[in-house]
């Protein structure tokens, strides 16, 4: 039976599930996958967290260049984030011509291109199932299920944190600030939240999967990213009664035009299948051109939901001879011969504040006509000495809305409060 | 560039949307996966079909084995169907060392155990991802995506012409003989329509899945099965106003009692992920032990959808190394030694007629009281002479539920119209 060493990186929350999904499992994959998998040390400072999960603190390495050097481990997992130590042990693991599989998605959109030139050159597999979308195998989907298609589109519900946030702000009318301080205290929302609910999470994401869907590198710094922060509970209040649930989307898609990457709130029609993956779970959704249309749901975060990913990756680089490495031109500079959409096509909400008088709904829907945008649902609410107008568009360009509320917002008959993209 | 030669036995749907996407996609799988794929030979007897894809005459093979002794092919696509002429050919192939790409469920669940016999003799690949749901890669994700996972549960809508002939009744009132006449015009449906109908495709589909997800030999004659046939259009509007959909479902559970597989129509609660997948969709939501729930979604059969599945084991198979054969004991008799239940566990919707008279209503509860069934909901209409009774029990034991049933059709108060499985 193969033997496999591994040595894991910081015993977060996903290290520590990999770590017990290993331990745990260890007879059950040598039954079903015909490999005797072990963890033979783990890197982590915290000896308090080490204990928790129960683990022989002579498995405790002191430094990375030893578990570079032991020849008894073929896989390295790297779960310690960021990109200055990750980086760094990394690299050295490649080097040593060890597999590593990460669940960084940071690291992966700031240095994949470094990451995979060190794993060619020293025959060390590269897998980071876990770095998108916790346990739904997406990656693997995209490299090894769907690759006898084009994909055309990609949209997915990438960010656990953010999804819950939105989820609870529909269910329950509550604010944003609310709602994130009860996420905070669940353990849902980082002290920090920045980097989900300001997008850059699932921006890195984003970057990792379209590179794969399109066979194109796919910089994270090409994403138009929107976060959530300004969103109020009263537009998702009308988007609803309208029918659209909001959530923070990310998509991608590829036309002659060109690649276009975006994440953003944005309404989606309540029976879309998007529409009902609520509070922590996420889905992402493509098109590919033989396929049609494909769905994954499931679990975005967690110790054991992203540790499944680890784990499955492990035993992927066990069971499967030669490693694969991406299918694109993958260097720095790659992009330059990408082009990226910037003015994209989408249908729009708008909410305007109106002086309730004779002919301004007409003067409103001039300003729209000029732009060739057409209204395809409008709703209008008496407010104290003004009116509240929300205007759903069909679709149109992002140039066309923008140059169209910058019109409306000199007039003295309207001011838009918010703009919020609509999935049509 | 690895040079791959194909032949595809069979120019049905699914032989001839993989020949179209091998043909069309010849230069992106060039540039994308790094291998040179050819369709070199067809095995078909059509030859309007033949001309009809644009087939070059002279790549029409005039037999099997001209195809098995071609040193130019590598991989063999069987679409022919059945179990006859594809088994022989199918073994043939894998004989002469190459690789076999099947579409055929009932193939697979039939001679399973043969085929990789023979695969693993000569070193041949045995590819299926075709044979189940379509273009979703649930095979793939099953062996590659959550095997890290102890699968306990798995919930399918895994047969296309059923849930287009539900979802019909179920949005338009219509009776099942209409429904089916539709269907069958609109090519959604065989003109012996037994075979979807009756569960007995959704059966083999099932054999399969349950068998990877269990890492156990799930043979298909062990699968609880019942068809459609017998469904009425008032047992589904009955069940709509109570906040449920009809559809028909393969289920399969690994517990410690043992093995538990059936197709038959169910109810499920509207706003479960599998209530909304309509039409010809299909869906497999499935529980791991570490992962949690994972669904995916997607077109269940079509000429490129299933073709899609063809071409992708194609790609896999010519870009990762070694082969992989089942992980768990494949041969005929390997199943003596699983256990299987058939007493299993379920929530039931119950239609009674029952004689309008006092303390009726009394004894029909007693006798599920006797039984230990508890009754979650109840709906009582008039109709001439007699009321209708619904009744939705909590869970219960299969046993139980037929027991009362026979009680109360022995009784003179009530008479079991209708039994039908609900998802609790």
């Amino acid at each position: 039976m193969k033997k496999i060493g591994v040595a894991i990186l910081g015993l977060g929350v996903v290290g520590g599930g990999a770590y017990r999904i290993l331990t745990e499992h260890h007879g059950y994959f040598e039954t079903t996958q015909h490999v005797d998998i072990d963890v033979v040390r783990v890197l982590e400072t915290n000896s308090v967290r080490v204990e928790e999960l129960g683990i022989p603190k002579e498995l405790v390495a002191s430094n990375m260049a030893e578990i570079a050097a032991d020849p008894d481990i073929n896989v390295v997992v790297e779960c310690i984030g960021g990109t200055t130590v990750a980086r760094e042990y990394a690299l050295a693991a490649l080097y040593a011509g060890k597999t590593v599989v990460s669940s960084n998605k940071e690291l992966l959109a700031k240095y994949w291109h470094e990451l995979e030139r060190a794993a060619k050159q020293h025959n060390s597999g590269l897998y980071f199932e876990a770095s998108c979308v916790g346990g739904v195998p997406i990656v693997r989907t995209l490299l090894d299920g769907v690759q006898s298609n084009k994909v055309t589109s990609m949209m997915g519900i990438i960010n656990g944190t953010t999804n819950y946030i939105l989820t609870k702000m529909t269910d329950e009318g509550a604010g944003y600030e609310e709602v994130l301080r009860e996420a905070q205290r669940l353990g849902y929302a980082e002290s920090d939240p920045d980097a989900d609910v300001e997008g850059f999470d699932a921006a890195y994401k984003l970057s990792i999967l379209a590179s794969l869907a399109f066979h194109t590198k796919v910089p994270y710094t090409k994403v138009i990213r929107e976060g959530i922060t300004n969103v109020s509970a009263d537009d998702i209040a009308r988007g609803k009664a309208l029918g659209y649930r909001l959530k923070l989307l990310a998509i991608a898609r590829q036309s002659e035009a060109g690649v276009e990457v975006r994440v953003h709130p944005a309404f989606v029609k309540k029976d879309h299948p998007l529409a009902s993956v609520s509070g922590t779970y996420n889905a992402v959704f493509l098109t590919g051109d033989s396929v049609g249309e494909v769905m994954l749901y499931g679990k975005g975060a967690g110790d054991l939901p992203t540790g499944s990913a680890v784990v499955s990756d492990i035993l992927f680089a066990a069971t499967h001879g030669e490693h694969k490495y991406s299918t694109f031109k993958n260097n720095a500079g790659a992009d330059k011969e990408v082009k990226f959409v910037t003015d994209f096509r989408s249908a729009y909400y708008l909410r305007l504040t109106v002086t309730d008088k004779t002919g301004v709904l007409s003067k409103i829907a001039a300003v729209f006509g000029k732009k060739n945008i057409s209204i395809l649902e409008l709703m209008q609410t008496p407010e104290e000495g003004n009116a509240t107008l929300v205007i759903v568009t069909h679709e149109t360009h992002e140039a066309a809305i923008k140059s169209a509320v910058q019109k409306l917002n000199a007039s003295e008959i309207a001011k838009v409060e918010t703009v919020l993209r609509v999935v049509s």
